[in-house]
């Protein structure tokens, strides 16, 4: 199969290209359906692939044809704004000859090794001279590497909540909990069907490939799994801080509680004798000048005997 | 086996029928035991399947026999009046020369994908004519894409919740959240062994068609797994949101708590000093000119001596 | 082996038998030990397997002899004044010329079945024709088509909590939410062993019958699954409403809390003043004609300013 | 390889042994680094082996060596005093003439059955004519079944909280179900490496037996198998109950709002009332006959307001 | 391929070894670009390898090379001062002639086994005569047995907490048991992958030893299996702890409502009458001699039939 040219008709596209040898770097950024048609035309991909480049709805995944395999990922993308970690897909076709990406641009990685190899001859020699499984290897790479920011970000977070928990009354930790434990719900859903594909792609790129990738991709695939298994923790960690939160809310209400209740013992009792001697009716003592030591007493006796009670009882 | 001839005697039971070639596409709805009885004089059909058919206790299921296969399928339907999900049966006989679906007419697409074909002849011709393999994919990727909407619509309920909760004491949030729960709950029990049937369904069928379906039903099985993925990842989310509420209810407890502390701090002196000088007996400054001011600098005193003595202990 | 004459002696013991041909179904309800030591004298079972028939620490089994089987089912059995749903035994022994039921006569369609085939000829010629295995699946398709009234019970009970938990306050809804919860636990754990044995039943039990099974023992251990899905998902649904249950208890627990915190907003300002203005001591305006719009003034401004100060802050 | 001779040396090392033809079995209780050392003298027992005998940190294992093998199994022994479950070690060396097994004396069942073979020469006739497997295999099922009281006993207590969370609000319950929970845990622990030590047994232990022990065996995993599945029940069981207590203790708090609320609606209204008509200041219809009713009708038409308007907010 | 001369160079660097005949253990502590560097030129290592003993972005894991395997391992190091459990990588490179172990020194047990074989020749002859496979099985078990002091503190601060939580309101509890948590989690998340790789690994370095370890990495296994069953059951435990926790702070919240109802149920009745009479309006029995036996009598008529109340509806 002849690899199109595709000088002119491409300015008009979102389609750019590299060269080196006879392999060529596809990168269209974002795909419309303008490209996935001009694609059609110049390769032969099947249709439902080209659908899937533009598909909300993909799932990591490899799917192998005689000629070439079409790949999608989903990697995450750290939206600074609305503070959630959301997907972003690259779609994949790599040939013998080929290698085609597809993304909306999101992935800064991916987009600055492709101006490197654009701009930099030394760089383009390095990445394209080995055949595309490698250039595939260097974008997953680099993409993986890309999540080790978003996952730092997490712990940093998760680090402040605790602090936030322990010790202040600060209003948003819920909410800040809420939200952490969200992104990292996401985050996990990214990771976990990108493992299972990473884990299996070298075997299938080996025909794509001059050199041994093996070694290479096994180091991804560690990565990954690391990746993983640090939001696990993660999550786990947040679901006790959680709990924790809520343990300590619920001991705040027994302090206020029991506070509460020292001050209902210690003033209603003053209050009730006061009305007692504010009653307009004859009563003991009434005249006597020790009345008023009198009624302290009473209030004094009464004040001891409830908070000895309450002490004993452990309430407070 | 002959195909058996349907006009006359369909007209009143609820079978319809569609023909191309030596392929007949027939649609039974709803199915009831006069229709099943038909089948079974017509088709060599085995009994149980045939009860199957009727049958609420169904799983989704493949069943082979030597001529025909028999498929259960449940797809999700929301019942927009009741707010629920619920799952709707459609059973289908696949034969070399007919495939016959039966169901409650509760699954619009495939309703609408009959019309179609009934109407428009190229519709029928391309449904058809790549034997009843392809017509069981068109249905099944229908129905599943059908499944989309009713997945968008959780999202945005969710949404909504998460916002009720933050921004808002919102009577109704408990309840939405336990409806929103249970909803996917029963999506994700309707999903689950579909994942097992569609994924094993294309080797089974394919003496069945005339295309390879391979690639199609691979991205079938991607999207129920996407499906899968997605209420996975909700059903995490709405647990969180649940604690989440709860946390933030039992943080504003401690809200009220502390105000009711606060109040009773302030009012409780006042009333206590009040009622004091309240008491029909002879009293210290009684008549003098600044017996006032003397009472409400004792309360000030009691009052900021509490205030200080709480804050420092932090309870308000 | 030649099947023993069980005529006479039988009489005495639990023991009663149905004949077809050279097939014998001994049906022993309740076993005792006089029962197994009768069987250990007729029958070459082993030990180990006559002791478990009386045993109560069985789980459901396959035994696997030269000459026959030895099976062990449990199966459910709603206990009406209990109000619990138990586990009662079924133990069978299988040979070539005869199957032998032992249990305790709680599984009413088992006792049902045997008392037609003793009565009826026509209904002892269908189940006993084709020998011992398809006897066996008609007693075991009963009982699992028995075990759909208890999880209808089920789904009935838990709409019903469902409503006491929004609607109305009812006292014992935590009560029956618990016994619901118990009760689908102990469903599972009955239903859980039983499907590993009915699903690899059907080739063991081949060699004793004459007509093929698989589809029937299909269709049976697809009931099996469907009740053990239908139980997972009320485990779900239970565990969402006690989570509910508790959310709404802890918002009603705010109301009534913002409640009091209104009620001591506006009541004690009035008191706290009015204490002051019943001080025996020279008060302010104390002659004046407008001394008590007055006293309301200063009430007014004072539950005006609380009332306004707690509501900006979202307390009430 | 020559069983040595233990007599004299034996006596003064907490060793013990049997003899039937060439077959020995060695109890030692409790072992110590005399009786290991003693071990190494005699025996070609790997040195790890011997140590693990001794060692606080082993896990129910199988060891395959060519002329013996070497078993640890930790069995349940309930501690009366601390009412919780421990596990118990028992290590054994089986060889061809010889079985050894090391424990501490706590697994009575282990100490009758020595005892009963050195007291009576028909059970050692019994236990020791079938080979060494033979002895294990009574020793286990010994050890298994008496498992099966201290289940009794958890299913006792289980049953007992269930009363205590409903009838009474009895002081220990949260402790009970925290111990209980506890104890489910740690019974657990101590039977899930142990099923998979028992069920892998059979095979290996063949060449040390002169009789097929399959069925033997077969029914100590399933009783086994059985206690595990009682356990996990219970896990779920009393994991209900928490969350039971814990919602019940939600409600009480609730009505006791209420009841608070309701005082305080009735009481406070009748204070305020009568606290302004204590003031010192000129009142409306204060020297009239019908103050007194007309300040009870104002304390009526306030109550009964706030009565009403709470009813109707389903607050009380 | 020769063992490069380390004598001089070395000195500069964090790099020291011992030999014995024609082994090498090389120790580098810590590795820093420096070491890796000198490594690179020395010995055939995969610069991705290198570079895995410097990353903080590991996994365990095993890598397979022609001519040495590279291993990453993690211990748990217990920080006294931050009271947190943290992973220590260990790399090692093995090959027929040399090992090397690349660490920060945290690892004491490494340490002072290296320490011991440069000081004391009889350990180096122990240790380093069996190949370098048999060194690495002294490393890991030595390191394996160092988790056991990390696990029983985390045993002694699990039931101090446990003595905590009932014998006393403790302040620190919450976060004693939120601190125990997370260390849980994490020391679980070192163990996890640390299975694997110890389990898989004696098959693997069987080429670089002289004596067969499969019986002493067994052992280790089992040791680390040990753990892991530990670990797991304190994480059942701390979750139940936390649990119980809070159980018992809401049943405390209730004994204090109830107490506090107790309280207004007596005062608020005295307070009320004694309001009533305080009034300046004429009341009945105002000038009677038994006017305040006649109040006492109204509030105790009150009161009982308050406490009545409250006690039959089973709130106090």
């Amino acid at each position: 199969m002849a690899i199109p040219e595709v000088s002119k008709k491409e300015k008009q596209l979102n389609v750019e290209s590299l060269a080196l040898g006879d392999l060529t770097w596809v990168n269209i950024e974002p795909p419309t359906e303008r490209e996935t048609e001009y694609l059609a035309q110049n390769y032969p991909f099947h249709p439902l692939d080209l659908e899937g480049c533009l598909s909300r709805v993909q799932r990591p995944k490899i799917d192998l044809y005689k000629d070439y395999l079409f790949l999608v990922f989903h990697f995450p993308v750290f939206n600074k704004e609305a503070r959630v970690t959301t997907s972003s897909q690259l779609s994949v076709f790599i040939g013998e000859k080929y290698l085609i990406t597809l993304h909306k641009g999101e992935l800064k990685p991916l987009v600055k090794l492709f101006r490197e190899c654009q701009i930099d001859e030394e760089s383009r020699q390095e990445n394209l001279s080995q055949g595309p499984g490698y250039i595939l290897y260097r974008i997953i790479d680099r993409l993986v590497d890309y999540c080790l920011p978003i996952l730092n970000r997490i712990v940093d977070n998760i680090e402040e909540v605790e602090d936030d928990i322990f010790s202040d009354r600060k209003k948003g930790t819920v909410k800040e909990i809420s939200m952490l434990r969200r992104d990292i719900i996401s985050f996990r859903r990214i990771i976990w069907p990108m493992r299972a594909v990473i884990g299996s792609l070298e075997p299938r790129i080996r025909r794509f490939t001059k050199m041994d990738l093996a070694v290479y991709f096994g180091d991804t695939v560690d990565h990954v799994d690391k990746i993983w298994d640090a939001l696990d923790e993660y999550k786990e960690v947040i679901e006790g801080l959680n709990d924790t939160h809520d343990s300590l809310a619920t001991n705040r209400t027994n302090e206020v509680m029991r506070m509460l209740t020292v001050i209902a013992t210690i003033l209603l009792p003053i209050t009730v004798v006061a009305s007692l001697y504010g009653m307009n009716i004859p009563l003991p003592f009434q005249q006597s000048a020790y009345s008023l030591p009198f009624v302290f007493l009473i209030i004094a006796v009464i004040i001891g005997g409830m908070l000895y009670f309450f002490h004993r009882k452990r309430l407070i």
